[in-house]
């Protein structure tokens, strides 16, 4: 059954020989790479207006500019790395940039922001999107968290597919909103043109704090993330048409055109309008609700909001597997993230994206306010980490206009450091200070984990290794018993197989009961020796493990017991919850006991399966 | 390491003779007992006002008709349980008393609505704790989620070190709580009549939808999770000192008295004062700052409000795992939630409910107002239950006076019943409809735990059966290998150590280095034939399932080839994550697969301990 379901949602292994790429033309590009930059002002108009509502109509007229130093920034941003576009034609993510032009630290300082940068594109995307679709249905509202886990599971369910992320099903997302949203501003702006901007249906909420430099660089830090998502294209120049270099440039400048015009066009007709929105909707949707009203058009705005920052959310999936899969190519992740599954795709890195995201999620509640203090510090970092690693491409290679180059670079940096710094001090407290934390434990994690591969290749080698001479003798065997019934009768018959020398043991909780196990024991099992082990702490496998230590010291003959486990096997795996599991925690406890001795001990284990109740009963073996 | 820790969070264990109950005085045990039930004008009075301010300040002014409406009920019910201790002096829950005069079906009804009521009590009381404390300290509203589930850790790890219900820790709370509460409404009060209602210091938010029964209904239905709690007394008769049912019966009205004054005191002083809350703040806390402004005493009010709450969530985890237990040894829920752990608590018991609150928490980011829909519907049941139980009860008895008590207990069934209609019907969609499926898919669960227990018991029976005759020859021996190293040395020789035919398989999914390994191993193990399985799908255990199924047929000697893994161990657990776990999966897919042609698979595990980098190397064994 879970083969078949398995089969149904993942679909059928994948031979290796069907790994390659398809290259795209500009349109299709523009929709595989965009939807995480375009969908950015979902949150980013949102969390400037959380910034300055909290000082009342003043904090509010400040939205406008904003906006516009917002968009500035975007401008220079663009610009940097359309230059990077053309000098890493075969992609120039900020870790490889970084890696190669300032060296093996600041390019794991870059890998290690950029992971948390794709988690959290997923996370607050996913809470956006659930926003988006509860502020038009707020019957929903409750349900934030189980819903953004129910898109996440889709979305990695469709991932574990193999989705690409170029398909056409991604297009249409992306297309629609761009037109239906820009269509929206459109009317707004004729609207406003016409009618004048008309009486707010909120009233501005009394200030509560005045205005201060404080929360208008908090809101300019809030607003940056609508930036997020425009470092994509950098990464994947190979998959465009060639001339590659030229088409990914011209794809970048029309996509920060789009992001310009969607970002300043909602920022200026909110502050236009004096939109204002409560507690359970988001600003966009109060903006949608003032230009279309209840209408039918403005659920159509919400769903194709809602589907383009779910598509955005599908391009960490894309991007972070890809990742990790280089990290652990250079062993600096564990290793299986670079396994490719049976699809296809790296499926322990999207696991593991799957896991962080819905942890997230769940951490904060599903509310993308909470968790986008964590968000700008990181992208930032990336930015100006790849920015500067482009100051020193150009100042190595020095071509022709190498200069000019440099310094829109060297700008880039600077305004992008300053950016960080402005976001780090004062998102510290909110939530800043969690990135700020987590990239250096995780650069110090890469380099531990490659010296951990490095100690496990050592021991592993066969070099100066002697060939194997002698054959041990039998093992000596015990068996503990939880009781004497059918389903240890396999397992001292299979120990008997292999050894003469054989003991139970059994662990006495209860000293009645433990008379009544040798009664039982001795009518079934006359040539076998039983040990019963008193337990006054009612505790099981500690005299276990005390008894073997103890015969082993005794024995001193060159080996450790091999211990022989009867288990029970349920008839369906989940059954287990309904036994002790004493069976999976002894081998557990075995398994992870240090070597003593000098020695390991092999650990067997007898499965006994349960039938369930309507299946005809087994032979007795 | 892990031992120490465990010590010193969890402590020694403790043998099974120090089991002994303590008797309480009235003092103590009113502490221990109604904390739930004092607390719960927390939540209550929060969910009464916002479900009546989004009628604006025509809804709110129903407050105190609400809340009077719900202290009527409050009298009643606890009334009702006046008699139900009397009746019952060795401990009256809703389940015992519904099962022993309703039967099993309405005793496992009741057994579940129990189990959500403890669950909810102690998500809702600990999201409750949290925003009464970032109430006061509004830097700690986006980490609800994260705190209250630090709370939860640290509850469940009081409980599972064996934390006394009744000890004075747990009193000091209860009554700081009483005394600081009830002198701020008496302070409140007195302001009142001296000076007035005054100007309140937010306007009461215009009004979003009209006034409706619906509405007045859904705000009663939320305002009788006051009534939360009450029952406690009457499960724990017998700790009190003798004359057991007198003193738990005053005791029981002392509470309920405390109940309405706070109940009616903060309604009413809400209303009276137009006190009205924005979304970060609860209404209590609004309240005290009315009362308090913002001096040291409002700050101690909601600490005080904090520590009631969080000790509340700590009466579930007393109740939860007792009941589970008693579940438990009827076979109704897994075994194991009836084992004394080391430190003679319900270990078990004490470890799902953390989880399942923890999950609940979780999936309702933290959000007190989200959870408290499924919580009324539940505890209501149990209460009708129970006082329907006590109808038939008195039925059955027919003493002194049995007519009266009859009529009592069944108005109490009356009201609780209608209650459970109006907050099932109000509150489904918000979320009632959950605990609604919930109740009798436990139900179920319950039946069928209880059928599975019989159908093991009855195959793991040695009546009819055989005595041990045979002893099966030496098995045929695979070894999988992951490559030629020196992990699968140790295996090997352990094989060889108990069979002559020993054959090892390899997976091969990269060609070239399946021709590495073969001229390797044959270089080192040159008596050991080695096959050679190909992989074009890069999967390992399938291609591994198959093989040992084609052989076992193959040979059809009446026994399955015996699979030894060679597994490495990594010097701490955790390291496990930088290695493929290929050995688990291989032993979990072994162990799960149905048994073939009647035989049974034996695993032999031959572990192999890498050391961390500081160790000196092994010996070669």
């Amino acid at each position: 059954m879970w083969h078949t379901l398995k089969y149904l949602l993942i679909g059928p292994p994948l031979p290796t020989r069907e790994l390659e790429g398809k290259r795209l033309n500009k349109i299709r590009a523009l929709a595989a790479f965009s939807p995480d930059a375009l969908s950015s002002i979902a949150y980013a108009n949102q969390e400037i207006y959380l910034g300055l509502v909290v000082a009342g109509s003043a904090g509010l007229a400040l939205t406008m500019p904003i906006g516009v130093a917002i968009t500035l920034l975007l401008v220079l941003v663009a610009f940097s790395y359309f230059q990077t576009i053309h000098a890493y034609p075969s992609g120039g993510g900020s870790y490889i940039v970084a890696l190669e032009n300032l060296g093996t630290l600041p390019g794991l300082v870059a890998g290690a922001a950029l992971m948390i940068g794709y988690l959290l594109t997923a996370a607050v995307s996913l809470t956006a999107a659930v926003a988006a679709i509860a502020s038009a249905f707020p019957v929903l509202w409750p349900y934030r968290v189980p819903l953004a886990l129910l898109f996440l599971m889709i979305i990695t369910l469709a991932n574990l597919r193999g989705i690409r992320e170029s398909g056409t099903l991604m297009a249409v997302p992306v297309y629609f909103f761009v037109v239906t949203y820009l269509g929206m501003l459109a009317y707004g702006a004729l609207r406003l043109l016409i009618e004048g901007p008309g009486v707010p249906t909120l009233p501005a909420p009394p200030p509560r704090v005045p205005l201060s430099l404080g929360l208008i660089l908090n809101a300019f830090a809030s607003g940056c993330t609508a930036l997020t998502g425009i470092e994509a294209i950098s990464n994947g120049v190979p998959v465009f048409r060639p001339p590659e270099s030229k088409n990914a440039g011209q794809t970048l400048l029309v996509m920060a055109l789009l992001m310009g015009l969607l970002f300043v066009g909602s920022v200026g007709l909110t502050q236009e309008f004096s939109v204002v929105a409560d507690g359970e909707e988001t600003i966009l949707s109060a903006l949608a609700h003032r230009i279309l009203g209840n209408s039918l058009a403005y659920y159509i705005i919400q769903l194709a909001t809602m589907l383009i920052l779910t598509v955005a959310a599908n391009t960490s999936f894309a991007g972070f597997p890809r990742l990790t899969a280089v990290l652990a190519e250079a062993g600096f992740v564990p290793r299986q993230l670079r396994n490719l599954g049976e699809r296809l795709v790296y499926t322990n890195g999207i696991m593991l994206l799957a896991l962080a995201t819905g942890l997230l999620i769940v951490l904060f509640g599903g509310d993308t306010h909470a968790l986008v203090p964590l968000f700008a510090v990181g992208v930032f970092s990336a930015f100006t980490l790849s920015q500067a690693g482009m100051v020193v491409h150009w100042w190595r290679e020095r071509g022709a206009g190498w200069l000019w180059k440099l310094v829109l670079n060297g700008i880039g940096a600077l305004a992008t450091g300053l950016t960080v710094l402005i976001v780090g001090v004062s998102k510290f407290v909110a939530g800043a200070w969690i990135t700020i934390v987590l990239v250096p434990l995780l650069v110090v994690m890469f380099l531990r984990i490659r010296q951990y591969y490095k100690e496990v290749r050592e021991q592993l080698s066969l070099r100066e290794y002697p060939p194997m001479t002698k054959i041990p003798s039998a093992p000596r065997i015990v068996i503990p018993i939880s009781g004497v019934h059918r389903g240890i009768f396999d397992a001292v018959a299979y120990a008997r197989s292999i050894s003469q020398d054989v003991t139970a043991v059994y662990v006495a909780i209860d000293p009645e009961q433990a008379t009544h196990t040798r009664e039982t024991w001795e009518r079934w099992f006359p040539d076998v020796p039983l040990v019963i082990v008193p337990s006054p702490y009612r505790a099981v496998l500690k005299p276990l493990l005390d008894y073997l230590d103890q015969t082993d010291q005794e024995h001193n003959d060159g080996q450790l017991a091999t211990v022989v486990v009867p288990e029970l096997v349920p008839p369906r795996w989940w059954q287990g919850v309904f036994h002790n599991q004493t069976a999976l925690l002894l081998k557990a406890a075995l398994l992870y006991r240090r070597r003593r001795l000098g020695y390991q001990r092999a650990i067997i284990d007898v499965p006994y399966h349960l039938r369930s109740g309507s299946q005809p009963p087994a032979q007795a073996d």
